[in-house]
């Protein structure tokens, strides 16, 4: 499926990067531990960054009860963006620079969930971060759930834009004498920091992590 | 100055971490290659990813003079944010995890930057990609030009949120036995891909791509 659900993800702009396939989705949410939520309220637009999660066919969030962004997401509609930047493009010509990326949009409302589901979803939360972790933690308290809600949107509306690979010059241009290709960047874990007050030998998800995480293209 | 310039810029979750002072403001939009920017039209929220620099007291981002966002954000309030997730926080308690990061958002409105103050902004952008880059490609047109808007957003209204650090845990929770600690993030620059058409020589920018930008805490 490589059509647009509606006509407000429908990409114009360099439309052969748009990709509208749940994969394609999936792969770039999984990918991220935060997003980027756009909504507005009588004060205008806000943009606030928040951890971000997937199950199935929606994208979780959470956050305090009282927070000005649950409040608001309940009642109105939002946009929801990740975007990983993977390299800067030096081309020949200074508008042809570019920048390869995987980006998803998605659009809609969000639902709070309860209960069981909210603890759920909170577990697989955990389960990404750091897999096997949520047997070895102290458990979230009642209280501790009943102060934070637990969001999520539906991914039906949504749109991905990804570029990959070199430079494209126009003819004229490719006798410019100039160093081209791309610059990429990854997201990489760097060593673990033990808390000093630790005393606990590493588990897998510690002992593996500088290593897991390196995102070599 | 650690006050908020406005009362949608104060902070109030968790306000010990909240900086409202130009030098954090400055390194983080400085570290970064891209924001979302946030607004509203006739379909709702968006929040598009789009490049960014800074030149003293404004951030840059530019963009085709027919789209949507070019169009948007001349006629509307919006809200630019950069995020730099620096890694995950592992406490003794699921609900004190945490994430390490640095957040700047920014309020106002954009403007076109016009003539020759266009060329020289997206001049200073090329030196921020690749120092030195800008006297060696073919430079833009001034037909490119024409078809380009460069717009620029007063950092004046802005709020910055920067956690750091260990786990905090409530004393109750101390004697969990579970490990604690950070698992650290970074932006890393992976060796430069040189495009297969490429003759020249790598230049400076290019050799010292994979070392200068490694970020180790």
């Amino acid at each position: 499926m490589n059509q647009a659900p509606t006509d407000r993800t429908r990409i114009r702009r360099v439309a052969s990067n748009a990709h509208y396939d749940a994969a394609t989705l999936h792969a770039i949410i999984d990918d991220a531990y935060l997003c980027h939520v756009a909504f507005s309220d009588g004060k205008g637009a806000h943009c606030i960054p928040t951890a971000c999660w997937r199950d199935g066919a929606h994208l979780y969030i959470h956050g305090s009860n009282g927070s000005r962004m649950v409040k608001t997401l309940l009642e109105t509609a939002s946009c929801v963006t990740i975007t990983h930047l993977d390299g800067l493009v030096l081309a020949r010509a200074a508008f042809n620079h570019s920048m390869n990326y995987r980006s998803a949009m998605i659009y809609g409302r969000f639902d709070a969930v309860e209960g069981a589901a909210a603890r759920q979803a909170m577990e697989r939360f955990m389960e990404k971060l750091a897999p096997g972790r949520q047997g070895e933690i102290r458990p979230g308290s009642d209280k501790e759930y009943a102060a934070t809600t637990v969001l999520r949107i539906d991914l039906a509306e949504a749109a991905c834009k990804v570029r990959a690979g070199g430079p494209k010059d126009d003819e004229e241009d490719l006798d410019w004498r100039v160093w081209t290709g791309v610059l990429p960047l990854a997201r990489s874990a760097l060593a673990p920091q033990r808390d000093p007050a630790c005393t606990v030998a590493a588990p897998a998800y510690v002992r593996e992590w500088a290593s897991a995480l390196a995102l070599p293209e």
